[in-house]
């Protein structure tokens, strides 16, 4: 099938809200490693994909699922060894109190399942959420994901969702990555449970990424977590930590990024890398959470924790463990970094490079002091970046962010070619006779 | 590891709300056809598995699933002919004007996107149900699901959700399966708008079972879903057909059970046997309505519609139309209604066998005229029925439905087998003497 009659049949078939990459769309055909394939057979380089965490068509994981899926593949009423061991090898990654694991198809389950823990085990609806987040595609976390509920066709934020300030250390109101900007940042939500007792509103919890991804891939401020959970947790609240973008080593000096923030949070979601890009996804939580969450109301999910995706799931994890993936992406993030940093001497189109590990975000801005942001020109440069054979992905509030967030696979190599052609394709944008 | 081990760990390491089935519960290490093996090797003839619908481990699928991993699983934002083909063939058995597909991973995601349509394409929330009804696990599903909000641990029905009565041909008010009993709660329906209306209230749609699953395997009445949409649709709003338990040719007589009631709803949802244990669900609707939802907000579902998933979607479909599973769903069918409905004579527990192709209840009452419910015996009858080696479950709000839903792959013989164990097993009841 060629391209124009797979673009027909999808507009003839497929919802119209569905999108594509890039103004000349991709037909992707193989995946291995860090690179997928188009029909001709050319490499990219992709920078895009953080399901497929341990590289595209991974052997080891392909080879569990199709092993087990052709020995069984049945839900969690009868007794099966992979769901226990699944979980146990699960369990071992996160710390005490968090002992009780859930299994789910998505992220977008996972959260969905852990706004229902939080809200049955405190009976309070109202969440605390952060300002440009993005938590899932269901009506319940459109809710809470600002992201949506204020983008185009959303309709602002229910009364019982509360907003707080995005902690952007580069933009916003309280700069930098010091304790003095995580401080006044958690103060606004101290203020918010403030307001919401003086209305006689309770606290279910508050909900975050570590690390903000569809905020504009922000690193927080040291401590802004502890700083907001410690509010939280004394109005009553739980805290729950949103790892489906950023968990499972692609922080590179911890394998969950809470970790970089020192929390131990209450709630753990888990969906995108979990299952190389098998439907997966899955809550951890402690036992007195689990226990109130026990009020008589069975929780099933047909396909969540099925032997198949629990092959699949220790499958990724081995596959961590034994190419040593958390310790690649802290090396090759740390070079990535680096070497993107270092254009910013020659390039004053970049205004910001941030990240953790393998989770990367280029702020580009036509003006380092007003910091107008450069939309424009980032889209113009994913378009060639990709014709140079580089996938990259743009996001944050002002569309001005490239995201960079590679399986973890990716090499020290993969960032210099990336770092090389980003270097021309900025030289090219200013004077495109010079290429 | 032993079974002993297995339920240690999933008491220290899983949620308490995840059940198990049987008081001595089975390890399940194998499964093959319509059959399940315990890790002795000992088969069970699995009555209970509408998941695994084209038979367990079935080579054509487990085929399509491990070479589609192997090459490429990404998401739907490059073009890959997968998801075009595999809606192509989808749509293909679906009348018009059900046109656009929209890919998910579950039942329950796809129940969500359901509503998600309805509510942006009529700009109102409120729904009708029907009593009884199970739609899934996110908290917009329990909102509508009765049978969870009205059970134990549930709040009951939200302000926006209206409850009709079950259409129950044996114990609702109104009996047999004619015209008269389906106008008769039809008017229900008509009845709950009316004070809708008269509050100022406005109707997204209406979502039904074909078939009522957790209601109790209930065969509704002649044209009763005709008659509620006309309604429905006079009030401007949208009729929701959830497929996810008796879709895929499982009624025998049609490849859809909403084709037995002589309707087409305006958006269908599809789960459970569509992967054939694979986590996938969809959604299909008109162009008007997903034209509709395209509102600026993008629908993005990671792992929806991805290359292996829809590669698993065809592979099922394959099998269906290959092996003729419709075509024995009615024979098959038909003949274990038969041998059901002739142990009616012999044993007066029975009080009703119901069923459309490999849909089918056993209704157990203590008396035919009062119809009390037969709940323990129902239990009973499961716990001896799995000693001999056949699994089944049981449903209705009042616990006393045996619940048949074997893969397709079930056979004439294995419904032989199944009536010949219940009678036995009906007798022993009666007399523990006489086995």
């Amino acid at each position: 099938m060629d391209k124009e009659t797979i673009l027909a049949a999808r507009q003839a078939h497929l919802g119209p809200s569905l999108s594509l990459s890039y103004q000349e769309p991709l037909q992707i055909v193989r995946g291995w490693g860090a690179y997928l394939y188009d029909e001709n057979g050319r490499p990219y380089l992709d920078v895009v994909n953080n399901v497929c965490h341990v590289g595209h068509s991974h052997p080891h994981v392909v080879a569990a699922l199709a092993e087990q899926a052709a020995l069984l593949n049945t839900n969690t009423r009868y007794l099966h060894p992979n769901i226990v061991r699944y979980a146990e090898r699960l369990l071992a990654t996160l710390p005490e109190p968090l002992e009780v694991c859930f299994f789910v198809c998505s992220g977008s389950e996972a959260n969905e399942l852990a706004l229902r823990l939080a809200r049955t085990a405190t009976g309070v609806e109202d969440l605390i959420v952060i300002d440009g987040a993005y938590h899932g595609n269901t009506q319940a976390l459109i809710d809470i994901s600002p992201y949506k509920h204020d983008g185009p066709g959303g309709r602002g934020a229910p009364s019982f969702v509360h907003t707080a300030w995005m902690p952007d250390p580069y933009r916003g109101e309280f700069k930098g990555y010091g304790r003095d900007a995580a401080r006044q940042y958690a103060a606004h939500v101290a203020q918010l449970i403030a307001e919401m007792q003086a209305e006689g509103r309770g606290l279910a919890g508050m909900i975050a990424e570590p690390l903000l991804g569809c905020g504009g891939q922000i690193v927080l401020p040291e401590g802004y977590l502890q700083e907001a959970f410690t509010a939280v947790r004394a109005a009553g609240g739980l805290c729950i930590v949103d790892e489906v973008q950023v968990g499972f080593g692609r922080v590179g000096s911890h394998f969950w990024a809470f970790e970089t923030q020192g929390v131990v949070p209450d709630i753990v979601t888990m969906g995108k890398p979990i299952g190389n890009g098998h439907p997966l996804g899955a809550v951890v939580t402690t036992r007195a959470i689990a226990e109130a969450f026990d009020n008589g109301m069975e929780y099933f999910n047909t396909f969540g924790g099925n032997p198949v995706s629990c092959a699949v799931g220790t499958a990724v994890l081995d596959v961590i463990a034994n190419e040593g993936l958390q310790e690649n992406a802290a090396r090759a993030g740390a070079h990535l970094l680096r070497g993107l940093a270092g254009l910013m001497d020659r390039h004053p189109l970049i205004g910001d490079v941030r990240g953790l590990g393998l989770f990367i975000g280029v702020e580009l801005v036509r003006d380092r002091t007003t910091l107008e942001p450069a939309a424009a020109e980032a889209t113009l440069i994913v378009e060639r970046m990709k014709d140079a054979g580089i996938l990259l992905s743009i996001d944050g509030p002002l569309h001005n962010v490239l995201k960079l967030k590679p399986p973890l696979v990716f090499s020290e190599q993969n960032a210099d070619f990336l770092v090389q052609t980003l270097d021309a394709v900025l030289a090219e944008l200013v004077d495109p006779a010079a290429v």
